[in-house]
């Protein structure tokens, strides 16, 4: 497992004790280490008792050695140069993971497709991982379930079977598309939900922002190819609602403290981790445009994250235009 | 207005504020004398203040005098009994609307379909207000949306324009099946997400039950002849987030004391106001039976609420059952 912070380290947390002899490579060396000695990740993940056989290791190459499955979980935006590094020594036959949920700048591409692209690999040897899956929750053992995304049935079945446990339950399905959207948008989705909340809007408004913030994710992936039943899923409805209803989630955290009127560098600067959505959202705005799709609330987080639009001003926006879209009479 | 508990007072201060002549009728003397004189209902939203203009009464025939709108909102299981009393004093061309979210019990009907068999009125004069609507929150007066539905549009666009304010916005829909079913089944889900918390189970386990609840609620409706789509909107998918989601669900609450370990007969001693799940579950779910559609947590809920399972059985045998329906691959 390449990346050390919450969601990565708790994942291979889940892969040792699912039986796999696992290895988890750390960005910085303290932590690798504490992660080997310890059995704990101070920085990422503090006050959580690690699966006691999870090794790890700063040196990739190590990390790489004999492996049958690679997962990735490193910030969206920095995945391309890692992978750059990483790539010459990856085994030829492993199947690769993605545990990330974020849309590049620039190319606009889904992890999985920065990862066929960097590795030449074929989709059939990458899967997506993705579903209500908060972290902090997973690492205490509490019961999960998660999607496999990929296209290729043996393969998802054999992340499927490296991530079994008693407490977490992962499901196939054949749609990486949708199932990557669905994480990444929900980011997006999440600072709009967190801004309501910061603003003094109650469950009425949050409920009605997830309600149409998954419509306007799934009218995304469907103009990109994805599965409509996707969306209604665990990596769909269920992270949406996960994400967004957690303090624990860092997008809402974010959203939140923009509703109370701090500045986005203020926030940033609180911060140890990263909040996907800040970055993602461009680069999904991006992608909504360039296939003519309307994402009315992804439109209002660029604005406000990017464009020094005034918070009040993006939810009263909002809230006036949310709600088009119930059904028509014949 | 019929019915001045929390949900119907406020829905008539919501249409006394659109500037529409509203009364509203209580069975409590008391209630509708502090509504009257002190534009307050105490008893069930107290510290809120309503519309000014609201007038209230206790007496039925004085409420239905010359009316063009009658709403109803009582418990379900009385409305059949209150209906046949009020229903020869209702105007012959009223439009009559239905605020309430249940399935009678034995009959097996939606609200809408008692209305219209004891008043003896075509579906056309019937319509159903459903969304995600917590009172307390929409009697503060915070933002909120909400559907209308009635297969004709004429009258939804009736109701549609007498509870339209700077804070409420109603949206119609022809399918009346679909936004009832919404309403109904999410109190039910709300007790097993409510079970789910009240046992210690985090954010995860709660979205991935509010997503299997919502598929099975949509099974359910489009067995029933309802549109897929309304279960993806504010009746569906918006007010089972809003519910679950709310500290102020009286069903969340109930499930949460059950969670915890309380008995029904303790919860409901010290609830002043019915959580329309208790009661509904067993209909919905014999609704389900008769239709040959499965619905798992609406059966656990029913198990615990009505057959004595432990409440750690349910959950594990919830837990263990709710992913099956992820995507096939092809």
């Amino acid at each position: 497992v390449f990346g050390a912070g919450s969601w990565g380290t708790t994942f291979a947390s889940v892969v040792a004790d699912s039986g796999v002899d696992t290895i988890v490579w750390a960005r910085e060396p303290s932590v690798a280490k504490a992660i080997q000695v310890s059995h704990q990740n101070p920085v990422y993940l503090p006050d959580r008792a690690l699966a006691p056989s999870l090794r790890a290791t700063h040196d990739p190459e190590a990390a790489l050695d004999g492996v049958d499955l690679v997962v990735f979980a490193v910030p969206s935006q920095f995945l391309r140069e890692n992978l750059r590094r990483w790539a010459p020594a990856l085994p030829r036959s492993a199947v690769l993971v993605s545990l990330m949920k974020g849309v590049e700048l620039g190319t606009l591409k889904r992890m999985s497709e920065v990862i066929e692209e960097v590795c030449d690999v074929p989709p059939e040897r990458v899967a997506a991982v993705s579903g209500p899956n908060l972290a902090q929750e997973i690492a205490a053992r509490q019961p999960a379930a998660t999607v496999v995304a990929c296209p290729d049935l043996r393969a998802a079945e054999l992340v499927q079977s490296c991530c079994t446990t008693g407490y977490f339950r992962p499901y196939t399905n054949p749609d990486v598309i949708g199932t990557e959207l669905g994480g990444a948008v929900k980011n997006v989705i999440a600072i709009a939900v967190g801004m309501a909340g910061g603003m003094g809007f109650g469950d009425n408004s949050k409920a009605s922002l997830i309600t149409r913030g998954l419509a306007e994710t799934a009218r995304l992936g469907v103009a990109l190819g994805a599965d409509l039943v996707t969306f209604s899923g665990l990596a769909g409805l269920g992270d949406l609602v996960a994400t967004c209803s957690s303090p624990l989630s860092r997008n809402r955290t974010v959203g939140e403290k923009l509703g109370l009127g701090h500045s986005l560098q203020e926030i940033q600067g609180s911060m140890r981790m990263i909040a996907e959505g800040v970055k993602s959202s461009e680069s999904i705005l991006e992608l909504a445009r360039t296939h003519g799709v309307e994402m009315p609330i992804t439109e209002h987080v660029v604005a406000v994250v990017h464009d020094g639009m005034p918070v009040t001003d993006a939810v009263s926006g909002l809230m006036s235009r949310e709600l088009k879209a119930e059904v028509q009479h014949p």
